[in-house]
């Protein structure tokens, strides 16, 4: 397939034009198309549960960003074969899998009255279902036969499954440190994303710099990602796309916007940081006072400086490979994960 | 290593002795301290809940077989290098991935007063710590580098997934046919135990027939270790042994010795099963009740000579390989599994 509009300078640097992951979506579109038909196929069982289930939180799966980051990967490298379909369909698995071990609640979540995909089928469905769909990943890949792809992915799992256990370790914990939560988002969030870019250079069997460029970038985007995120749970912008804003501060989740607020908080606002995200003693009134001491001190500032840190890296990454229209693609899905956060 | 006591008869013959898992513990005792070893080590991790509650239940972990099924076979088969070590560690992080996701339990469990290891550190914790043995384990085999290990035991995680989530579905549900109850088994039990037992001629590069009988062989001895765990938790044996009797009861598993008595009950008994297991309404009476309907109908007698057959299919198999010290225990490891239930 030729490389369309090349010749038109990156979406980026057009000042009209908000950034978007259309263009993205639109240059793997019928990649993608072949991804979603191997997804289903590979929810096939028949154990009736596991395709109902599967396809309930596959069809919710939102963006798909990390499969497209293997088709994008892959296109970018001029990759011509077939075999970044099923392993975009395995990194989605992958994604779901942890999805829907991520609804997995405890005791205590059930007091409170956490709700989930999970309160239809109960946890140990998630947690099986999610078992069958991670197995399954493993599948494809064997059918695929790349052992190089096989470490890519089960060492991203590990440290998914680590960064995962290590957030639950840290969460009502408001003296954690940014290099903490740092080390936690690298974990649960970036690794995939890095691995999924990886791939692309892998199967088009390009050398071990383009492979670290492409994890490089993989990685500092979930990042970028992800500090975005937890500052979108806080801000005003969030409601205005329709989504619920504190979720994570009911959680008690110790996000750097958190961490921030509570080092650079006086004693009183410390103390109303460990009872609202420390012990989870929260009132009505108490998300408008997290969200004006963080205005206060300017924390969720700070975090999209960080995101555009890891920006800033994930493009220079890109300049390892020469332009075309996937490489502005990518370039594009930079500025638009992290100008989500305005 | 020589086979030890190769000239002895088979211990199976030895009317003098009752089967026991001992002679193939001491015949791979070597072998599994290194297995030990490299569990271990490899469950290291700066995240410290890791190492914690994996080691609780490795520590835990009982018996050990699959593992032991994985060394066995591999001494079946003369072979003589260093890879069965760590694929039988791999065998037992997917066993104890799937224990720590048993574990998991839903709102209606806690209700019940339902109480696992779960209980000290939650159900998150279980799924998550289970999750990183599980990509710990195909870490594990991408560095043994063999495709076709990572088929046998990707396909067995998929398969164990499948019969857990059919499993689920049954649950509560008297008129499962014993065909559905044995998928289950094969699924949820007996597909880790036919991997664990595979792997031995694969690393041995012994011919696929000799793979087949060892599948087999793992098969019909996970089958008939089921049957018989299942008949154990109703019977007074598993008193003399200091386990509780009516687990499954408690938790309204439709078991072999439940579905037969189901089937052959009156109108009133069928009653009582449908209270009891299907919308699980139980007395403390209820249990001595069940036990009572069981003898009246043979119940358990009939899962017991079920679960002959499947030990008379995995004698068969051993049959395709010459006797040496690793046949005999194996064998006898037949007999262990199904006099355990008399």
């Amino acid at each position: 397939m030729p490389a369309p509009a090349s010749h038109m300078p990156p979406a980026s640097i057009q000042p009209d034009r908000k950034p978007s992951v259309d263009t993205l979506r639109r240059l793997v579109q019928s990649d993608m198309e072949r991804v979603n038909q191997t997804i289903v196929q590979n929810m096939h069982s028949p154990v009736a549960l596991i395709p109902q289930l599967a396809g309930h939180i596959v069809a919710a799966g939102g963006k798909r960003l990390r499969p497209m980051l293997t088709l994008a990967a892959a296109g970018l490298c001029d990759y011509r074969g077939d075999r970044h379909i099923g392993l975009a369909a395995c990194v989605e698995f992958i994604h779901t899998a942890t999805l829907l071990h991520d609804d997995v609640v405890d005791e205590s979540d059930l007091r409170r009255g956490y709700d989930t995909a999970n309160a239809v089928w109960g946890n140990q469905a998630s947690v099986l279902v999610g078992d069958f769909l991670f197995s399954r990943s493993f599948q494809l890949m064997v059918a695929d036969g790349s052992l190089e792809v096989l470490r890519i992915l089960s060492d991203a799992s590990a440290v998914i499954a680590e960064g995962e256990v290590h957030q639950l370790m840290t969460t009502n914990d408001v003296e954690t440190t940014e290099e903490a939560y740092l080390e936690v988002i690298r974990c649960k969030t970036a690794q995939l994303f890095a691995a999924a870019a990886e791939i692309g250079p892998v199967v088009a069997g390009r050398p071990a710099d383009q492979q670290a460029a492409m994890a490089t970038y993989g990685r500092d985007l979930g990042i970028a990602f992800q500090l975005v995120d937890d500052v979108l749970d806080y801000s005003a912008e969030q409601e205005t796309l329709g989504k619920t804003v504190g979720d994570d501060f009911r959680e008690g989740k110790a996000t750097l916007p958190v961490i921030l607020a509570y080092q650079r908080g006086t004693e009183a606002e410390r103390a109303f940081w460990a009872r609202t995200i420390g012990t989870m003693e929260q009132t009505d009134a108490d998300l408008a006072e997290a969200q004006r001491l963080m205005a206060k001190h300017g924390t969720l500032e700070t975090a999209l400086e960080r995101s555009r840190t890891y920006a800033g890296s994930a493009r220079a990454a890109l300049l390892t490979f020469p332009r075309n229209a996937y490489r502005d693609a990518l370039e594009e899905l930079i500025d638009f994960c992290v100008d989500r956060g305005y």
